[in-house]
This record gives C-alpha cells, sequence and structure tokens, in this order.
C-alpha cells in the first residue's frame, strides 16, 4: 500500500477503505508517511468529504493511535460529556457533581490548553488544596467510590490527532466537518466512557458561527460514537453571548457553585439540567428525560448536588468550606465597571471581545507558558436582550493590575452591541442530535 | 504576507495576485515554505484551477527562480522548439539543422533525462568525437556563427520546478494542467528564445492520452507564452503509435539523417517540414507558412539541410563523415525479429511496451546511474494499419546481451494490436494553437 495512491483515490472522489485509513494513521504516527503527504490528503478531503463510514474509521485509527483509558475498574455506566468551547464556559464543574450525585460515574480527564480562560482543571485550582495530580489507581478507586474524579491528563491520548491537527492548523484545512469531528472524537473515545453526552455550542463565540454547521458537526459526531458502539446524543447551544454571567477563573467556580445551590444564571442552569437529565438516562438512573430533569432539580433545591460537590473536591485534598461558602474564593480587590452610554437595549455581547477582555486581565493563557491570575475576571451584570439606561452598570471587571484592568475595559467595551428595541431572545438549547 | 493565508485564498476559489505568487515561490525556493504547505497548496490548485493570468505568473517566478539564458550574442531570431514527449521522438536531430539551413537561431541545452531511450544529447553522442561540453561562450558564437548549436545543461534553469515537480510527483497533483503547462514553459522561457513551437503528443504514448487533454495543455503553454510575450504556436501531433520506425540512440540518429537527406519516415518528415515551417515564419525567414513548407521540403531534396547537420557535428567535435554515410553509425550485431501469428491489419502499437522493450535492452535510462547503449534499438517495420500475413516480421531488436535481448522481444510482441479490417489512418498532425 502507498500513501500516494491513497491521496489519488481521495483526490478522484475515492472513498477509503478501514485498511488503508488504518494504514495511513500508522504511518503517519510513526513518521513513515510524510507531512507533505498528509497535507495534500486532507486538502483532497476538504473538497471531496468522507463518508460516515469513512469518519468513523478515521476516529477509530486516530483513537488507537495512543494509549486508551480502562475504566473498566469503576461500577456503573461512565458517562463523558464535551464542549465545543466557549466564553464563560464552566458546565463541567457543576453538571459533574449533580449526575453523579444521583449515581452517574464522571471520570474526567482534562488537559490544560490555551485559552480567554483556564480550563476545568485551572478552574479547580482557585480552591485552596486542589490538586489534579492523581495516579490512575486513585482516579479509577475514587470514581469507583464517591461517583466523580477530574484529574491532570498524563495518558497521552490520541497522538495520531494531535500530529494531524498541528498539521492541519498550518496548511488550511482545519474547516473540514469530518477531520474536526473525528479530531474531538478520537480524544473523547480514547477517555474510555461508556456513553457521551456533547455539547455543540453555535453562535459569534463558536466555532460553528451558524446553525447550519453546528448541526452538521453534531450529527457527525454522533454518527462517530454510534460507530463506536456508544451512547451518545448531542445538544446545539447558544454561544452568541456567553454563558451566565461569571467569565474568569475564581469567578466562574462562584458561578458554578452558586448554581449547584439552586441559583445561578437562568442560562447556565437550564443547559446544566438539559446536558445531565441526558446523561442520567444513558446511566439508567432515569427512566426518561424529563423524569431525570425532575430529579436533577430536586438535587440542587435540596442541596444534594452541593454535599457531591464537597465530597469531591475533598476527596482531592481541597477545602470544602469554599464549597458551602464560595465567597471566600479569592476575587481581586480592584474593579472597573463598564457603563452604558445609552438609554436601549442590549442586542447583543461579542463573545470574542469578552474573551479577548479576559485574556488581557490575565485570566487565560495565549501560550503554554503563561500564568494564569485565578482572581481576575468579568461579571456581566447585563446580557441581550436587557434594558438599560445610559450610566448602569453593564459589567464589572476585577484585576489585579492597573495596565491590564485599563486593557481589558476596552476591550470589554467593544463587545456590547445597542438597539433602540428588545431582540428577540435566543433560548440556551437550540437543538439536538439524537443518537 | 502568510502562506497559510494564501492556501486559505485558494481554497475558496480566490484568485492570486503576482505579488502572492512570487511571494510563494521564491519563500518555497528558499526553503522558508515548508514542503507540507506547497503540497496543500497544490492540491488545492487541483481543485480550484488556476487563470490564465496567473498561471503565467507562476510561470514567470519559476523561471526567474535561478539562471535564465542571455541569447543576446546571438543575431537573428532564437527560435525553440519542445516536444512533450514519447517514443521515437527523434525530431530536435533532423529539426534543427533543417531550420538553421536556412537562417533560423537554434540555442539549444539539452539535459540527461530518465526514459525509454536516451535523450537528444545521448543520441548525438553515438556519432564518434561529438562533445555537448560547451562553455556558454562557444555556444554562443556557434549558434551566431553556423545557426546552431546544442549543449548539456550547465546552467540552473527554474529550479523552484524542478522542486516543486518532485513534490507534485510524490502527492499525486501531478496531472493539473495549469501546473502541467508551467512547469514546461519555466524552463523554455528561462531558456531564452524569442519564439516557441510546441509539439503536443496526444495518444496512448503521450502524457496526455485524449485529444481534450492535449488541446487544454497546448492552450494553456499557449496563453503562457503570450503572456511573456513571445512569439508561440503549439501542434497537437500523434503519439499513438511511436514516432518513425527507430527506436534507441544511433539507430534514431540514423533515422534522422536519412530523413535529412529527402528519405525517411514519412509521419516523421511531415511532423518536422510543420514544426520547422512555423520555425520560419516566427524568424522572418519565410512570409506565411506554406512557402516556408517548400523552402525547407526544398532543403532536404538538395541536400543543403544535411550539409548543414555535417557542419554542426564538426562544429561539436563529431566526425562529419557519419552524417554523409549515416550506415558507419554502429548498431548492435544481434537480432531478434518479431513476427506476425496471423493475417490481418496492425489495429495499433502500445507505445509504452515499445519503450519498455527499448528500456529492457539497456537503450535507455531508469536511474540517473544507468548507463546507456547507443547500439541498441528497434526498428519497427510494420505500423498501425498496414496489412500483414502470419510470419511477416513486424519488427527488429539490435541486442548486445542475451538475456536484454529476450526480455526487449517478449516486452515488444505485447506491444502490437491486430484486427480484421483496416483502422482509420491517423494524421500525424491532429490539431494546432495558434499563438
Amino acid at each position: 500500500m502507498r500513501m500516494y495512491d491513497l491521496i489519488e483515490k481521495k483526490k478522484c472522489g475515492g472513498i477509503l477503505t478501514k485498511e488503508e485509513i488504518d494504514f495511513m494513521i500508522r504511518g503517519y504516527t510513526h513518521g513513515d508517511i510524510p507531512d507533505y503527504q498528509m497535507s495534500a490528503m486532507t486538502m483532497a478531503i476538504c473538497f471531496q468529504g468522507m463518508t460516515p463510514q469513512e469518519t468513523g474509521d478515521l476516529t477509530l485509527a486516530m483513537r488507537d493511535s495512543g494509549d486508551t483509558l480502562d475504566l473498566s475498574g469503576i461500577r456503573g455506566i461512565k458517562v463523558d460529556k464535551h464542549s465545543t468551547g466557549g466564553v464563560g464556559d464552566k458546565t463541567s464543574l457543576t453538571l459533574a457533581p449533580l449526575v453523579s450525585s444521583v449515581g452517574v460515574k464522571v471520570a474526567k480527564m482534562s488537559g490544560r490548553g490555551l485559552g480567554h480562560t483556564g480550563g476545568t482543571i485551572d478552574k479547580l485550582e482557585s480552591i485552596p488544596g486542589f490538586s489534579t495530580e492523581l495516579t490512575m489507581d486513585a482516579f479509577i478507586s475514587q470514581v469507583d467510590r464517591i461517583g466523580m474524579a477530574i484529574m491532570g491528563q498524563t495518558a497521552e491520548l490520541a497522538p495520531a490527532d494531535k500530529k494531524l491537527y498541528a498539521l492541519r492548523d498550518v496548511t488550511a484545512t482545519v474547516d473540514q466537518m469530518a477531520l474536526i469531528a473525528s479530531s474531538i472524537m478520537s480524544k473523547k473515545l480514547a477517555a474510555g466512557a461508556d456513553a457521551i453526552v456533547l455539547d455543540v455550542k453555535c453562535g459569534s463565540g463558536a466555532f460553528m458561527r451558524d446553525r447550519k454547521g453546528a448541526d452538521a458537526l453534531a450529527e457527525a459526531m454522533v454518527s462517530i460514537g454510534k460507530h463506536a458502539g456508544k451512547q451518545i446524543w448531542a445538544y446545539i447551544t447558544d454561544m452568541d453571548q456567553p454563558l451566565g454571567n461569571a467569565v474568569g477563573n475564581a469567578i466562574e467556580v462562584r458561578e458554578a457553585i452558586e448554581t449547584l445551590k439552586g441559583k445561578g444564571p437562568e442560562d447556565f442552569r437550564e443547559l446544566v439540567l438539559t446536558l445531565g437529565s441526558r446523561m442520567c438516562v444513558f446511566a439508567g438512573v432515569a427512566k426518561d428525560f424529563d423524569s431525570a430533569y425532575a430529579l436533577l432539580a430536586e438535587q440542587l433545591r435540596s442541596g444534594k448536588a452541593l454535599e457531591q460537590m464537597a465530597r469531591f473536591v475533598e476527596a482531592q485534598g481541597g477545602d470544602a468550606s469554599y464549597v458551602f461558602d464560595e465567597t471566600k474564593l479569592k476575587i481581586a480587590a480592584h474593579t472597573k465597571q463598564l457603563k452604558a452610554e445609552r438609554d436601549g437595549y442590549i442586542s447583543g455581547i461579542a463573545c470574542a471581545e469578552v474573551g479577548m477582555a479576559s485574556l488581557a486581565l490575565g485570566g487565560g493563557r495565549e501560550t503554554k507558558a503563561d500564568i494564569i491570575d485565578p482572581e481576575v475576571g468579568i461579571y456581566l451584570y447585563k446580557k441581550t436582550g436587557d434594558a438599560v439606561r445610559a450610566g448602569d452598570m453593564l459589567a464589572e471587571l476585577y484585576y489585579n493590575d492597573e495596565k491590564k484592568g485599563a486593557e481589558g475595559l476596552e476591550r470589554l467595551a467593544k463587545a456590547y452591541r445597542f438597539g433602540d428595541t428588545a431582540p428577540e431572545k435566543r433560548a440556551i438549547i437550540l437543538g439536538e442530535v439524537e443518537g
């Protein structure tokens, strides 16, 4: 078998067999197939696409290119959640304790990526003492015992995807649906869960700007999940404005805990309950979505979900008193306020600008070497659709460095758009793709 | 400017500017742009194509990536001929002396490529004493003095094309018309002639199998030539069977000389007269094609063209007596004959098999290190359309090594196809594209 022939085949619109895809991914991972052949292939795929069967085979080949987690030591059904990413996305922090409080097993391995804020692991580290450095054995046994654990990534999951993504990133071949879907799913499948719920963000702050793209990505990922024999379901959710009100690290943990206490922003609460209900159905802890939804809402109201969060934090060395009193989480003392310059309605909030503001404050990483300041962040008092009068506070920034604070405020000011009439409200859950 | 953006632009169907193409070719030649980005670009070009303007700009950028010959020291109009290659193509050997005998200046720099037979330089070296190792000054002065010279390639013409072709060759991006045309033309333009006549081969033995492809290639190359401000004309000529009767090195020189004597195979003679007439018109030595044709036919009949060949051979150190008696050129003494196994008509001769037979005999190069045996070759007594009876001699092979001879015969036997009725005759000149 020669890579040349596979490129030629795909260029001419042919369908690659499982054997051909395995050959290609194995060869590329080991360096036997050079970058220049793989980039010609990915460009050909951009034009000719891949069938669901090819996409599934590609995903499994990438999944099998490195370590795969063995979660068989955990009793019960392990359910994972994946979000395609957005601004203010603190979903895992609330969702994992909530669903594990009713028996869904959540075993999450997370990396520290680049972004406008830190990742789940960075956010959790706002809690004094909290550690994500677990051994694999401790991780497995904690999930089995208390229902959940979140650890830093030690295993090398889907190295072929890592290499291929880096190549696509410099050859303008990122935006191809089958390649995007297989990239995400190869890592998810390597992480070993029995069932997966996907949160596909859609809107100006998401990778998928429009509904059509988000639907297509959700469908492609669901198709891959089924190909791999997993239970899977995707929700298409709004990311035309930041999720909830808090953007940062400690400040997002505060909002996640407030939500576990039955409060929190409505959009965020609804998202967590929806994703969580599907996870419950998959895990068999509720007979259908509606009863799961009621069950989880009661867990929030009764404080059971909060107790589970405390149990989780304690198990990983954190100070659980911060869970019961989230205001103990330190937020930077210096503040700046963004005020409305006119009367009217908020017609939109540009996620990208809010993200850049958070990054400017020091809340995220531009390069791997950057150190995150967990105390900085933004609280959005007004969101899309809210009526405002000139002088009303729109948002507040928390910062430790005057220059960074000023830069953050400047970026944030560009985020808010105004109108004379109330814009149509966009629901948080825009659609779903069932598995 | 970033290569990434250029790839993205082409992928989306955009048109690259001259500045962008210059940036790309300069960067690629110098190694600033990596192979993996260039292969993504060439694959995108395979799908999106290039406009005539882009193709012209690409060609000029590649032309300017290395040396370009300065032929200004030669008085008169320098006309070059380029063939896209085929089996039995000894055209330059006859054409150059013929047209230079009436005042067309032919300054030819040739490389030693891989092939079923040697190239023009290898063939000429069948003549004792003949040397193609000229200095640039000697080359220029010889063309100025006697009207023609053929030298081995010393200058580095269009290195960008060389690098790009090698990449296309391993990434399945060879068969894109704009890339093929710019590759050929960049080298031709770097060779410095004022006018170019193209011989675009069409048929089973040519790079372009069908008429549509050959026409498109001819049009693309003519368009590039005009873009570069050159006089240019293309002929689409038959390569569904070998050209003439001789395939090899010394044996092809014999046939070229026979043709200069006013004899030689009809198809070959017609091709030479047609290409040569256009060259004469470009050089201004005849007022139109028909008068040029009559002029050249007379040069063949009168022996003037042959005298010019002798002058040329002598100028480059060769023994001119071989020109007047071409049978002095040594052909291998061992022969094998291929005979017809049935009555009927030759319905076709597969060029590829004839070429492989020549290679098997030792007449060509598979790798650069191979040494050509100038004495071996094939003479085709029967060609497409000829009536044969079982036992008639179809072709004769000349070889120096029994094993190679047997292998050559085996390959050659696969070349002939038979039918019960006479096939339609295909003209040697199939069409033309005027500049």
